[in-house]
């Protein structure tokens, strides 16, 4: 059985420091046994993969095809093409009613590139990120990639798995510099309350420290909608993506929005690590917000909402504990304490015996993650109902 | 007049060290202004740009076509999609009787992407790169990004304007970690001999450093084909783009070939700093190789000739000093201290006076920066003299 979390690495005197602490990122190291696997000729049910199982939005592939058929595909300006900042901007004033200067908009290749950005704008060696634990991996690696240092604060239900503004007061030191939250949060799926948010920035604001807010799982969130943070103060960092809500992960597009004081230093970084994005994903992206498009968006969180409400209730009945349900995303974040005290053990037992890829605790971070594995439920409910009977059955051997 | 090279950067204590030793790509905020006076209705020549003229091979746009019919775009492995790789792979055989396992190619988000990761896995904060002075732009500011110090070295004629094993030698320290040059360079169009080059790789070697090696203009040299440096050692950083001999710009899609050893570091960090690249641009991509594209390029590439010999001696005729034909890429890196001592202001002047854009030598470093500017010659030959007659009718004025 292949053990991603030891993978070797030979050591290299040559080897720069921080790759001794970055870590894979071992989702994607499963999806690719996974994969493997199903290349053999086995059958995988993968409840692990962070990615809409739906296809990009027809409007945005023609939109793309159209391109092709008339467009040269060039370098555009480092912080994104004016039209799609424009479309960007208007569309904070359709869905959260936040008047937003296109100036402030830059398109990232993915949010990925946006969080290496914010951080490499925000952070000389040494400085500290508060971030939860559990959170999304990439982020305290990005953090450590720019010589930062991420400060993990352990959550649990007690604050919906999110931090709060006394736990970031809590563990802001002389060295902190920004705090960094998602709403909603991968791999919890819950939310950040309005409320709090306020406190959240407030109290980051006191300390002239920045906040970066993650919301690239905005329009997926069930029962509710999002307020996004513009909507307190726009002395903050949000990221976002195409990829989640809008179905264009394989196009590695998304944007931040930055305040006014550090786009010119957010441009001159894009300008030397980037040079631009892509701009055959900008052209497709133009039509994002296209009614159509929203319209196939809100059709797909309807069925990401009827996956969940037939995922959750099952996971509650096998004997996985969740205690806050969550709201969206298209995770849960699930306590396997009955079944294993060591969850990527048993992540890895479960792929190679019924098939089945779930995502181990240890991703996401330390705090009690050997007790805890994250599912998806982008897969539609009959293939989650086919992983459910092979993990009961794992379960009852 | 503007003026990009004191643009105001408005400070704040929250900004990361870094920001103020990166600057802005100064090329990129010439041709964005050159853009500007194009929109309000200005007569441009274009001079400036490092981005092939000739629109994307039609094979490769119609493989991104036909994969949009067909595919999904979706996330993939960090390192690549295995079927690029290894065509990447093969083109090291085909093209100078490499073997190359694809194993030990990575497909970045272009060059530029290619280069963060190699500099991320190498660099420790302050340990120092070896690089030429003029070169290009964003080296340094790569290794300011990740924490490393650059160290220039000036070059002039005298080494066609590259390192030398001796150049190296003579400025490696305790604190050096790598050395990085380019064959052919940008922004002087110069190679390093095959014979150099194993000098080079020899002193490095002996260090136990790492030596880069920069083959985005490989394809692009004249009257002669550039050897790559696998052929001397495995013990190596290749990068490589698809944006200008294969002329995909706007796809952003690079490679690196890295030594065995690094491969695993260098994929985590991908995981985490990108996760994936552009499916699309990947699919489009393994046309790349196709009979029918390599024609298309070579056909580019006899252009690009032309346009070269059409404007060297035109340029020298107007009073520009060029001491070394260059051999490569699409640049003319010339002294123009016969006309001013400010290159930058030169370049300012000539782009509002008579619209034609230049790029000017601040951008590729310091030494004899002000006495310097960089043509291109992507553009046809009539564009061509219509920018050399205004550069005429501007420096008789």
């Amino acid at each position: 059985m292949p053990n991603f979390e030891n993978k070797k690495f030979l050591t290299d005197s040559r080897l720069a420091d921080r790759v001794a602490d970055i870590h894979s990122f071992i989702v994607v190291d499963f999806i690719t046994r996974a994969k493997a696997m199903e290349a053999a000729g086995k059958s995988i049910v993968n409840l692990a993969v962070g990615e809409p199982d739906f296809e990009t939005p027809s409007p945005i592939v023609k939109a793309a095809m159209e391109t092709l058929k008339v467009n040269s595909i060039r370098y555009g300006p480092s912080l994104g093409s004016d039209a799609l900042r424009e479309k960007i901007s208007d569309w904070y004033e359709t869905k959260y009613g936040v008047d937003l200067s296109p100036g402030r908009v830059a398109v990232t290749s993915g949010s990925s590139a946006g969080l290496l950005l914010v951080m490499g704008v925000l952070l000389s060696p040494k400085d500290e990120v508060i971030m939860a634990d559990p959170g999304y991996p990439c982020n305290r690696h990005i953090v450590r990639a720019m010589e930062g240092r991420t400060r993990s604060v352990p959550v649990g239900p007690n604050t919906g798995y999110q931090l709060t503004a006394d736990l970031i007061a809590e563990h802001w030191t002389d060295r902190t510099v920004a705090a960094i939250v998602a709403s909603p949060s991968n791999p919890t799926g819950t939310l950040i309350s309005h409320e709090e948010m306020k406190k959240i920035c407030s109290f980051v604001e006191s300390k002239s420290g920045s906040l970066i807010v993650d919301e690239i799982y905005h329009g997926l969130t069930f029962g509710l909608d999002a307020k996004t943070v513009l909507e307190i103060t726009q002395n903050v960092f949000v990221i976002n993506s195409f990829s989640k809500y809008f179905g264009m992960t394989g196009w590695r597009l998304g944007w931040i929005v930055a305040p006014e004081l550090f786009i010119n230093a957010i441009e001159k970084l894009a300008q030397n690590l980037y040079i631009s994005n892509s701009d055959i994903a900008q052209q497709a992206a133009l039509a994002a917000f296209d009614p159509k498009t929203i319209e196939m968006a809100e059709g797909n969180r309807k069925k990401y909402q009827q996956q969940r409400e037939f995922l959750l209730p099952r996971l509650k009945n096998l004997g996985f504990i969740i205690p806050i349900d969550p709201q969206g995303a298209f995770y849960i974040y699930s306590d396997c304490s009955a079944f294993t005290g060591d969850s990527y053990s048993f992540c890895l037992d479960v792929l190679e015996n019924v098939g089945v890829a779930i995502a181990p605790g240890i991703d996401f971070g330390n705090y009690r993650a050997k007790e805890h594995v994250r599912f998806s439920y982008t897969k539609p409910i009959n293939v989650l109902k086919e992983g459910l009977d092979r993990l009961e059955s794992y379960l009852k051997r």
